[in-house]
């Protein structure tokens, strides 16, 4: 059996995201709980250097749409990443799941040997073969701010255990 | 065109992977500047109920060596999770490599919709399909404990930026 690339990847967005928003819901309830500024935790980082919590989100909800849109070949819908709640950045989240279901999926299929440019910071481009775009830089950037947004609140100390992460996976357990 | 899951998720552990060992030469080189014990780095964590940066590259190494011998219908090879030392930490990042290597690619390829049974904790037991077990298990956790180990040394001010955490990608700059 071969792999279709949109029917095995909307998933991960949609799952992923989702996730997301579950492990957003636990936050919102740790710092009413604790009688917190959610705006701490939203503005929260790991290090004086790296990004707080609300741009890992906006981060994550960019790789889903931008690689989704750039695999089809059309230009992503841009969002103005003013999120400063943790509502608002849920909402972002359900914004860019709708945004993902009106990709063409086979567009997406058709994507794998096409090479892909997209901006790498203000300044550089990137090209890659479509498959690898998706392989080597939409999914490893997308789970590293989906993870970096995780470790960010389990620091703050925000029960947050992996099933949370992965989210409603496929599975069964015995 | 459609992918082959061998040809697509083993160049994905072995950038991955490789891109962790180059992670740990940098928090070695920190260590030795700082004259900081490595030890310290090693046993560091996120929150006081999260893994260690060494459990960290070890989980990261097992879902790479498990995935690709679960989805092949073999035996993993067992490590014994000894490691102490950043040197040690590389030796499994380079065993368990090698070990990947060794899978049969045709039955990897051959696991799509196969049926995965997978130990989860000392007692349970997951069940995937194989190509769910991929995406939505191995890939997602791999990527999460990657991201894990470069989050804490971040955090203990190792200066890495995502390019280490990429690794060695197919990309063109331009």
């Amino acid at each position: 059996m071969s792999l279709s690339i949109s029917q095995t990847y909307l998933p991960v967005f949609e799952i992923g995201l989702n996730a997301l928003s579950g492990v957003l819901d636990k936050a919102s309830a740790f710092a009413a709980s604790k009688k917190v500024d959610e705006s701490v935790l939203v503005g929260w980082r790991l290090a004086p250097d790296m990004l707080a919590l609300a741009r890992q989100v906006q981060i994550a909800s960019d790789m889903a749409k931008n690689g989704a849109a750039r695999l089809a070949g059309v230009e992503p819908r841009r969002f103005e990443d003013t999120e400063t709640t943790i509502q608002q950045l849920k909402e972002r989240i359900e914004k860019t799941l709708a945004f993902v279901k009106t990709v063409d999926t086979t567009a997406i299929d058709a994507s794998a040997d096409r090479e892909i440019t997209f901006p790498l910071g203000p300044t550089n481009k990137g090209q890659m073969r479509g498959v690898d775009y998706l392989n080597h830089f939409v999914l490893p950037n997308f789970y590293f701010h989906l993870t970096a947004s995780y470790a960010i609140l389990r620091h703050c100390g925000v029960e947050l255990g992996k099933r949370d992460f992965l989210g409603a996976i496929p599975m069964k357990m015995t």
